[in-house]
């Protein structure tokens, strides 16, 4: 490793630098980081359009950046909903424009001429924080992304789960309540409609009208509520907000009673927008993940915020899923 | 491999033969195994006493066994219920005689002469069932042991899920319902409370409370009923009976649907004295695992039972933890 680093400083450093593709619902983001976790340069577009010209926008704009820095890249990597990691295509993204199975490393590596490897957004950060963030030297661990949806990033005997369909770590689809709360998957009652950001507002009208708490958010329509809104409502001291939050939390620290008990990680690292709620969320879930542990794994996993966090962070894990070994 | 069997045939097995130990709450049971599968010899003592004369009495009976058989054998793999694949301990097992930590591998290895791996019976199973059942081949799958209590083993990648502190797999302790049946390790509301053979009998105590149809369960009381008095009742036409088996089969498959939400598995395999019910149990696990799904994985896991069973089937998972990579 120190080899490594003092190659770095060299400025020796080509082969080490990789693509970063990070596709959301609204904006694809990219950028190129070298091992180090440096970030050379980033950018963003639109996801939007007919899928062969938005890839011909994102490969013409990847290639440009490649080219206006110097660096020698050789491989890259996508983070995306519902990408499999098998097959390289993404399949069913309800958030994404393009309906289906689509075939995007095919299509992008012929346009980019780039080895590329993908997989959904929460493994990549897993393998993010795993490459960059807290979870250096685990090979154990959970990284849940908690945003408009809820991911999960199983890492067990140090390499990423990604099942036999590729669809492993889909841990906002568990159940938490059987005819709950409505999921854009179709099914009732998962935890990504309790946890996650609509679920903290779909909360904050339940509680509305179960309570009688004077608060900010009543003065809020429910299509114009964000999360942000209920976490700064709690920050401020309102009551109801803070109850929303404390309830969310416990609902996420029972989920993630489940999720260890399966694969028994050495920390659980919360990444994604709501994550930046930090103890709000994290308190409770700590609290509640105890309290749902069997006694030999009581009070032995923590549930920490990601190191990574906003563009360089989701970057940083679709970075880290091209060097990942397999 | 065919050179692996011609060896084989011509009786040249030496290297290939293990000991596999499985302890149960009752009895242990040992025995000799090749790499065929072939059972050479078993026998068992019972799980009682104080720890050090037990081993003396276990390790007497394996080194006699192999004496007697002419087997050479070089490793021995243990199956036992909280059997920590990293420290070599039985930790805190609600069901053993011997309580806190006891360090078996370290023990018996000694007074076997043979390196021994162990890990908790539902590990051992999945590994059996990797190496001599319906699971070879496959790189992903879960193995649920149905007995006394539930237990699971998870293989991903081709390898066994043991976790940081070697606690994987517990599902018996995942949340059905909250505030729900007091569980063996102090919880309220886990899995194994409503699906094991204890489970079974609960469910029918509460039906007979709930409903008013006339059974022959009605007639048996709690300490003496058995879950194989209601299998065989509902196998009889007994309709209590039945929607027992229903809705135990409907609480299980909805938490493999949890448990495939985590790891993606190929397959799910049914070991144990309650697979023995057979259809009863999978028939409602697989349509309730099913509805659980989201659409990607829908109908894509089969819940099999497990092509291993009773004695051969305890042995040959302990004999493969011996043969396992690590």
């Amino acid at each position: 490793m120190l080899f490594i680093s003092s190659i770095l400083n060299l400025g020796i450093t080509m082969e080490q630098t990789t693509a970063g593709i990070d596709i959301g619902a609204t904006y694809t983001k990219f950028g190129l980081m070298r091992r180090s976790g440096e970030l050379i340069a980033s950018g963003r577009i639109d996801t939007k359009g007919e899928f062969h010209a938005y890839l011909d926008e994102l490969a013409k704009n990847v290639k440009d950046m490649i080219k206006e820095t110097g660096e020698y890249v050789m491989s890259a990597g996508i983070g995306c909903p519902n990408g499999n990691f098998h097959t390289g295509d993404i399949e069913y993204a309800a958030n994404l424009p393009w309906k289906g199975i689509v075939p995007i490393v095919r299509e992008l590596s012929g346009r980019l001429g780039l080895k590329i490897k993908m997989s959904n957004d929460a493994n990549a950060a897993a393998i993010g924080e795993m490459f960059y963030g807290a979870a250096i030297g685990m090979k154990d661990f959970i990284t849940i992304t908690l945003g408009t949806g809820l991911g999960g990033g199983i890492v067990s005997n140090g390499r990423l789960v990604h099942g036999h369909h590729g669809m492993a770590g889909e841990l906002g689809h568990t159940m938490v309540k059987p005819g709950g709360r409505l999921c854009g998957c179709g099914k009732y009652g998962c935890l990504e409609t309790y946890v996650s950001a609509p679920g903290i507002v779909r909360t904050a009208m339940e509680f509305m009208a179960k309570y009688k708490d004077e608060s900010p958010l009543r003065h809020i329509p429910f299509n114009e509520m964000t999360s942000e809104d209920v976490a700064n409502a709690a920050l401020e001291g309102d009551s109801l907000a803070a109850r929303v939050f404390e309830y969310s939390g416990e609902i996420l620290g029972a989920k993630l009673a489940d999720a260890a008990l399966h694969s028994d990680p050495q920390a659980i690292f919360i990444f994604g927008g709501l994550a930046e709620a930090g103890a709000l969320i994290l308190k409770p879930a700590q609290k509640s993940l105890n309290e749902n542990l069997i006694e030999a794994l009581k009070n032995k996993i923590p549930v920490l915020q990601s190191k990574l966090s906003g563009v360089t962070g989701a970057i940083a894990g679709a970075c880290a899923l091209a060097l990942m070994d397999d």
